[in-house]
């Protein structure tokens, strides 16, 4: 799930895929004039899925998506960064209908065709003028290209410092099938997908149905088991749109090719989970956290999720402190079965915990240990020892900077 | 629960008690050469009650004072500071049976009737000598005085920076009871108690039954709805003594007379928790979650401890930001039932979301808002208007100095 090395930005990403075009560009919600609305538009309608925020008061974007996704197909997103439009009550669902609306006049497509996202500030009114002339203004501007790639990645930013973008490719029955995404997040990054949007094409011709499940297989192994600072946004989207234009035996049914789907929307997900994580705010490092010899799944996440969230790990992190004793606190804590005396806990290839006992004391391995934790990456292997249930989940350190965003970030 | 002004610390507390003697000093497992070793020692064994940490790998005193108190009756409390004896396999089972054995050798009763705590570094060997050596020094010099009840207190601290004591009094059926104690607790506080510990002395004639019934209410309401920074200790004890001093009619049953005594002892417990949170890690200021409306007490605790817990809260209290926005994420999040449009929002008294839509963006509110946020101790009143149930939880601000402290503090 995380490549160890930074992936290389590649020179194009969404609008590779044949099918889609899109540009970012100003419109003027952001103070500091930075980039801050995008469309990416399909040629015509294409069977799109979506995975959505579960937080229970979520954007009217949120909401205005899920139902013009309900039909399953879509020929369009519109995404501003700068204000999240949450909270905003009856006006706010009445701004996000009329994003919708102003990108199908621009276009000469159905309102129920376009999908709408917003990140960024909670709370306030859209400044709906601006944004609607920006998208009558942009959607001119509508290409194929390297720099229109660049574009539509930097106007989803908020407080990401670098664009996420990623693309993966397969064969599935002789055709090559070609995946590509871009992402935001930063902070409010928890399972359940976090203030994070990440926008993917594609070019496999697949139904609603199956994408709509690929899609969530792909979702729940990546985006939500991770981790900046367990705090769970009201506007998180995963959207996805498959243009067909590869031309393979359309994906309908579970079977050798959807899995082969899959296996490739996983890795894409996972590639854009790592940017997310790697761009946690304030982040200094990541770590990831293999969980062995679970129960079941549930209990496998349940100590993947405690120990990537837990503050005194994310801290002993930053501070290269191989502080074992407080990944075993986090793991007591998780509410997943075990038995303390099957319990083993190991830091990359040093074992520092066997059967409940520690073992990790001798100078050699902690001089060995000092040595790994001063990595941009740390491996934390726990074993629960009592079943055969597994989960990896990727989390970063905790850092003053950390503060200092969240402080001085003003709403 | 959160009295606002601080509370003035008592001229006496755990020895003031009839009963009771204690004693505290340094016996060297503390590299600052800070105290680390306290007893308290009641005249005869006592109706004693106890709750312990609820995580699955505990630590090895919580495994032999749960085994010591089955019977309902202690005489002495042994406790150190420096080192928490977890994650120590069978050798910790053994050092936690030798700090009994010390003191019951030194106070001539029962291995049985010595109740032992532990706190500091997990996973590292207890220093037993140091510390049997101490036990036997130590117990020659218990007293009840003003001069032990500080000992005692400071002896159990370990990153907290200050003593945490509280005196209670009230009456029941005619009789006067007074109740006291002493707590340490700044990180690894969350709810399921963290790494706490609160010793409590009271002179109220009460079989070891009730006592515990009363304890385990105090406590619910009290340190189970607090929370520093959500990780949950190894090592958690609140343990409570009665003396029968105060000669009232025996509560041995439930009714008035153990309501009475339960509402004292969560006013104790209040406070301590109080200045457990006030002395949290790197805080600055507390704030309360006031949840209302809630449809279960359940769900209440669910929006509590998540707007407690949020780091998106926290550092926007740390920076005076009254981000409601983060509170109603947070509250979206949380699982409990709610209706967006059912949601109420203050902080103080400045409603800021009524019935989902946001209200607070008047230049006079904003105002009256930037100074509350100036306080130290902010009240956040979040109503659910689904039901009747309701929760008050208590947190802290997260700042650049938690983050030092828990970057820097090595294993």
């Amino acid at each position: 799930m995380t490549p160890r090395k930074t992936p290389k930005l590649p020179a194009r990403h969404i609008t590779a895929i044949r099918g889609f075009r899109a540009v970012g560009g100003t419109c003027g919600i952001k103070p500091s004039g930075k980039p801050d609305l995008m469309l990416i538009v399909a040629d015509k309608p294409y069977p799109t899925a979506g995975v959505f925020t579960r937080n229970q008061a979520p954007g009217a974007p949120v909401t205005i998506s899920k139902r013009h996704i309900r039909n399953g197909t879509a020929q369009a997103i519109v995404c501003n960064s700068g204000n999240a439009n949450v909270c905003t009550g009856e006006p706010g669902l009445r701004d996000a209908v009329a994003m919708c609306d102003a990108a199908a006049s621009a276009l000469t497509c159905k309102r129920q065709d376009v999908l709408v996202c917003s990140t960024g500030i909670i709370g306030r009114p859209l400044p709906i003028d601006k944004i609607t002339h920006g998208i009558a203004d942009l959607s001119s501007k509508l290409t194929a290209s390297k720099q229109a790639d660049h574009d539509a990645a930097r106007a989803i930013l908020t407080t990401d410092l670098i664009e996420k973008t990623a693309t993966v490719q397969t064969t599935i029955a002789g055709k090559k099938i070609r995946i590509a995404g871009m992402a935001k997040g930063s902070g409010m990054i928890a399972p359940n997908m976090a203030t994070m949007l990440a926008f993917i094409t594609t070019d496999a011709a697949i139904t609603s149905t199956r994408l709509q499940h690929a899609l969530r297989q792909a979702v729940a192994n990546t985006f939500n088991r991770s981790s900046v600072d367990e705090d769970t946004s009201t506007s998180d989207s995963v959207l996805i749109m498959a243009s067909g234009a590869a031309n393979n035996r359309a994906i309908n049914r579970p079977g050798k090719s959807e899995d082969q789907f899959i296996e490739a929307l996983t890795a894409l997900c996972a590639d854009l989970t790592y940017q997310v994580i790697r761009d946690g705010e304030g982040a200094t490092k990541t770590f990831r956290v293999q969980v062995r010899g679970a129960k079941s799944v549930r209990d496998a996440d349940r100590v993947g999720k405690s120990v990537v969230g837990s503050p005194l790990v994310k801290t002993a992190i930053h501070g290269c402190d191989p502080n074992w004793g407080r990944i075993v606190a986090a793991t007591g804590r998780s509410g997943a079965r075990m038995v303390l005396k099957k319990l083993s806990v190991a830091i990359d290839k040093i074992q520092l915990v066997r059967d409940g006992e520690p073992i990790g004391h001798q100078p050699k391995k902690l001089a060995q240990l000092a040595k790994i934790m001063q990595d941009h990456h740390i491996d934390i292997i726990i074993d629960l020892g009592v079943g055969q249930a597994q989960a990896d989940w990727l989390g970063c350190d905790l850092t003053r900077e950390y503060i200092r965003i969240n402080a001085d970030y003003t709403t």
